[in-house]
């Protein structure tokens, strides 16, 4: 642990990182197109934030505007495997993204979009992106397509990637090889493994030997079907500057109310990273989240309570998300008419809270946003109130069902904080 | 077998059916639309035949326009079952639909669009469909969202239910309780079973015991993310009468080459369908199509070799599918340039032949189109050349993709044409 710590402060030492927020007007590339009103790059690579009009018949607001980030393509998580003196151990990176509230997070081998391991930057190429692009001498362990931040992207999908290497590879000075014990540890640390690793490893969590559900998967398919026909979602593309019900001026883009988040942009110099200086748009919070899961013992397994959530940049109508999931959650919890369902058992009751540290947004398009990450086990579900959009799902089925594409980024991440903390203790028995 | 035969002579000799092609402008209640110029009913309801501009990377034509149906809402596929006597029993309809050439086909219990089950056609109510909108006294034991022809809907899906009930209920003249056995048996006989039990009847099909596949689930999960990240598909729906490449007219909706498929349109009477009299367009094919899987013994398990697919009204970029798949089969086939990847071991080989029936398409919307479903056993798969599209897979995980909704309604037709006769074999033993 104290060995990480150091290398990371080691990093930062001999490293030049410097990120400050500055008006649109300053962004070098980055403009509002006078066509469609969207901030996009001069090269039409990268991202671009634009405007969207939703109509849903979900949640209590039913229709609004709202900008969102839009980049059509598929990127990769990925992180490289290789057995060392009989341990199996994971390529991890410390890597600066402009987001980070604390300059360096652990982060995947590889984290890169297309336009990134495309080199549209022009700067140097991805370190290790070759492993994952089909190099003969490795192996692909798994390599699924997730999706991300659903209320923040539309349509993003990445690649989440493990990939096997069997010979001697050279480790650069922001690398270094790990074990899942390591990694664990450091979930316990806040904001220290970034939002990326947390997808890839989700996907790493052992499956429990026993694992008797509540309900057989049949019907969670059968109640995931049943909000799929209950909830409609209507998303269209709107020019940024038309978006009703935001201020996007030359010097912001934020909400009327203030609330829910804002668009800002930044300026970066950073030493280590393909390209040394350049800006860009981010997505700025205008408070700390809250993402949870209710877990409780049931038939002798653990078992969550996954809800079926419409998020705006949905690929299908549904997906699968934590009980509990709210962007700026002390405001909402204030205001008792606007609390979330079971947000007083994450925030006010004696239940047993098996984990409760913040986590970070990837830092690569979200600026300083961090989630309160909480598992909390209650000890009697059966008096528990379960609207519609929720179900008991054991703790090998939400591994299946992320496996298969169904969970949220908010899920996985949860997932992974409890399913790499729980192998650490039951290799500590 | 022949009682049932002679129950579907019984129901043709007293009811009244008439189906006849009409031009277009004979049609009650549906009309060119004059401010976007698709076919659709007065009335909003029901489907729109419309048109789409395609850009794909995918296949040999990259970019085309056509005509397809746009229904978006999600359509319920319904089995009754219930034990009777100790025996698992489905409860199948004689169904009158006017695209079957043969009048009736084996139906679902219920097969009703959103339109049809809220009664947009002011006719008689949809027995049993009560027991599909949550009875109390009813159990449902699958009930999972799965996608109709991507290559003729718009991103259209139907739940395919299977519910049990336990009490006594009235049957009705044209619904018969059936076993595995019954069922299993009518897929030898062509065009019996229809296009919406196929899909139901999938999700019927059991297990193998022993099951060892040649690869890995994260293997073809790598295998099918490769192909997303591969392929793009880019469709935007347009006026029906701006298709370009097609003749659009009052009289005759076609390919300007004759191929591919027609809409034209019908007069129906039939006395035992909820309304007695109407009109609709329908979708006609130009000739015979040929669904099919190649299948081999690996590891003592049967593997399907499954085909990752780019088809235009898919939901997602890429759907699982049969080894084959073509719409007009017996010309592709004397075009050699224009052969399907092997077609020839399908058409011309002396492989062993597992199946090979006619099939119908769902005949609310489809005209007479037949499949020819084949199932064609190979010795040799090692010396088989396999394309980057294609991959083997276990009999158990292609049950579990389809589960978990990764398989086109054309895969799901034949594991159905197989797992039923695979079943009943192995009772038969």
């Amino acid at each position: 642990m104290n060995d990480i710590q150091l290398w990371f402060d080691d990093l930062e030492k001999s490293s030049r990182y410097a990120v400050s927020e500055i008006p649109f007007r300053l962004m070098d590339q980055w403009c509002f197109d006078s066509s469609d009103t969207n901030l996009r790059h001069r090269g039409g690579k990268f991202y671009s934030i634009e405007g969207i009009r939703v109509i849903t018949n979900y949640g209590e607001t039913q229709e609004w505007e709202q900008p969102i980030i839009n980049q059509p393509e598929i990127g990769i998580l990925g992180i490289l495997t290789k057995v060392i003196d009989g341990e199996r151990k994971y390529l991890m990176q410390a890597k600066m993204e402009p987001g980070n509230i604390n300059i360096l997070q652990l982060s995947p081998t590889v984290q890169a979009t297309e336009s990134n391991y495309k080199r549209a930057h022009k700067g140097k190429k991805t370190i290790y992106l070759e492993y994952f692009l089909g190099q003969p001498d490795s192996v692909v362990i798994f390599d699924q397509l997730q999706t991300e931040q659903g209320g923040r992207f539309y349509k993003k999908r990445n690649r989440n990637m493990l990939v096997e290497v069997e010979k001697d590879i050279d480790i650069h000075d922001d690398f270094r090889w790990m074990n899942l014990n390591e990694i664990g540890a450091l979930f316990h640390i806040d904001n220290f493994v970034n939002m990326d690793s947390r997808s890839v490893l989700c996907c790493v969590v052992k499956r429990q030997e026993i694992d008797n559900p509540l309900h057989p998967t049949d019907k969670i398919l059968n109640w995931i079907t049943r909000l799929m026909v209950k909830y409609s979602l209507t998303v269209e593309l709107v020019g940024l500057k038309h978006v009703k019900g935001w201020i996007t001026g030359e010097d912001e883009i934020r909400h009327t109310s203030g609330s829910f988040f804002q668009v800002n942009s930044v300026q970066v110099e950073a030493s280590t990273r393909e390209v040394t200086r350049w800006t860009q748009p981010m997505i700025k919070n205008t408070g700390e989240g809250l993402v949870g899961f209710l877990v409780a013992e049931i038939n002798d397994t653990l078992h969550f309570l996954v809800r079926g959530i419409v998020e705006v940049g949905n690929i299908d109508v549904v997906h699968m998300a934590p009980t509990i999931q709210c962007s700026v959650y002390k405001q909402r919890f204030r205001e008792k008419n606007k609390c979330f369902p079971y947000m007083d058992i994450f925030l006010s009751s004696h239940e047993n809270i098996l984990y409760d540290q913040m986590q970070s947004e990837e830092g690569g398009r979200f600026y300083h946003c961090q989630n309160r990450h909480m598992i909390v086990k209650i000890d009697d579900y059966k008096n528990l109130e379960l609207r519609d959009d929720y179900i008991w799902v054991s703790y090998n089925q939400v591994l299946d069902f992320v496996r298969y594409g169904y969970f949220n980024v908010e899920g996985r991440s949860l997932m992974s904080c409890f399913g790499l903390n729980e192998q650490m203790a039951v290799k500590n028995d």
